[in-house]
């Protein structure tokens, strides 16, 4: 295993220790739990927004912590949920009286966790809401599809108009517009190693790619042989775009992701031919983000997501953010 | 060759287009040369800084050209310097009057490259001045010394200083502050592949690194087992502290610096170490930058640099940047 480390049970919060020391006027974590992180800023009377799951996905889900995007992340270990009761020790700091989103992925386990802290929140007088992440096209039809990058957007979207000092109701609703606009489509092409286990979650030939697999490593719909950047963009786009049509004239946001060890030079030669297409489409890029927005430690391969846009989104996606991770 | 992009022969150019159209607004390039990358911002009588190298360092080097940093970069193709001829045409374009400052890393090639670039400016009455970035403590003495990750910190100092509208001289001479304060030690994990070749430039065993190795896999000081998190940062430590001593009560910047494939969790783990032996020595540190800074494409490994802070320095690190890739 190929990683700078310590102990592999020790992974989790060795990272957490030096995120914390990094950027400690920013973040902080309470109840004396390294996994319940927070920032360190209250705004009265502002929807809290709580997310949290698996470490190994930087800066998903706690980079998303910060000014513009969310409140309190819950950090489980390598790609493990946080507790309930992490979830609501998180809430009970974030919540400015004004309630709590909770916005986070399509996972089983994670599911369950929020469900659980919805109810202890409840019985303290917390008013939550909840809304999953479910963007990744090939993972099936959308009562199970999984949460991938695309969350970003409903982050984004939720986080600004949480800032306006909008109802729980009216957050939830931002962060509902995001997910109904947004798609993604993700490929591997070579495997990352779960620290505790030392080998590799997956194995691919030496010109072997998976497309549509997970950030777990989930199966997708083919393995093949590696395709060109063009072949990929244009097989992505074709199935982004049935499953959510996106007419002449209209314009998207575009996320280039890296999962992990894909070099930003290539993201940019994809996104060159993901351009190129859409403009063929007569579609149009009304922003585009590139780098590592959700990743899977060191796997290699990336994603695309599309969020089409509407005078609402435009707002959302112009708000500023700033988190010790994100700046835009 | 796993990697996403079309013809091996258009790498470059097919990662300038991707570029040139998600950032249209704040980049552009001159010259009718994709290669000629220039921020589209006019400061008027702001000292231009130019600098310039090869593809595969993302955002090493045209990512660090806008606001608050520089103004200009010639990309050469992949691990190759531009051309004398791309320099000057970038600087004659960027040049508001008060001269051109060229801040690059100290490599052969790039020195004949800018040097020409000197010359043909003189030519047209355009003053510049010239400074390497050679920070890498493994690859020798100082006149030989690599310029590796450390060079963001030159470039963050002049680029403060430029926006003061300060003179060419004292744009320098914050750049040599920044150079004279930074030292950095890296090392592999594993190599990356140029895509015209298409082999991996290097070989290391399954459990092996190389410490010292340069961000072109120019091989380092040893070769051996992988070492623990808190055992690398130890000898990084060692051997920076050793370079420039840095006593009780002093402060440094602390950049921990990705080379691609390396996962911000374990610079996080690293860094949990790396803080811990400073506060032992009763360093304390007045900034961390964590992320990519200077790539090697899909290199696995990373780079310790430590800059030294003064209150000049301070102010310099403060000062707010805005890039395409970067912003703090």
């Amino acid at each position: 295993m190929k990683k700078i480390i310590n102990a592999p049970q020790a992974y989790t919060e060795d990272m957490l220790r030096g995120i914390y020391k990094a950027h400690s006027k920013e973040v902080k974590y309470v109840h004396d739990d390294l996994h319940c992180y927070c920032t360190t800023k209250k705004v009265p009377n502002k929807v809290a927004i709580v997310t949290g799951g698996g470490t190994g996905h930087l800066p998903l889900f706690l980079g998303y912590v910060g000014d513009g995007l969310i409140d309190g992340c819950g950090v489980g270990k390598v790609f493990q949920s946080p507790t309930p009761n992490q979830i609501f020790e998180i809430s009970k700091e974030v919540n400015q009286g004004a309630g709590v989103l909770y916005l986070y992925g399509n996972y089983t386990g994670d599911i369950m966790t929020f469900d659980m802290a919805s109810e202890m929140c409840e019985m303290e007088d917390i008013k939550t809401a909840s809304i999953v992440g479910a963007d990744d096209v090939n993972s099936g039809e959308m009562a199970i599809r999984r949460g991938v990058a695309g969350i970003f957007f409903m982050y984004k979207a939720a986080g600004a108009k949480a800032d306006e000092l909008a109802s729980l109701e009216e957050v939830l609703a931002a962060a509902q517009l995001a997910k109904d606009n947004t798609r993604t489509v993700g490929f591997a092409l070579s495997p990352c190693v779960i620290p505790e286990k030392g080998v590799p979650n997956f194995t691919l030939a030496e010109d072997e790619m998976a497309m549509g697999m997970g950030i777990h490593g989930e199966p997708g719909i083919w393995n093949g042989p590696i395709k060109s950047s063009y072949e990929i963009a244009k097989e992505s786009l074709d199935t982004l775009l049935e499953d959510m049509p996106v007419s002449e004239g209209e314009e998207v946001c575009v996320l280039m992701n890296g999962l992990g060890a894909t070099s930003l030079e290539e993201l940019y030669i994809l996104y060159n031919d993901v351009e190129s297409i859409l403009s063929e489409k007569k579609i149009s890029v009304y922003r585009t983000f590139v780098g590592e927005y959700a990743t899977s430690m060191e796997m290699g391969g990336a994603s695309i997501s599309i969020c089409k846009m509407n005078d609402e989104l435009k707002k959302y996606m112009d708000h500023p953010v700033n988190t010790p991770f994100v700046r835009l």
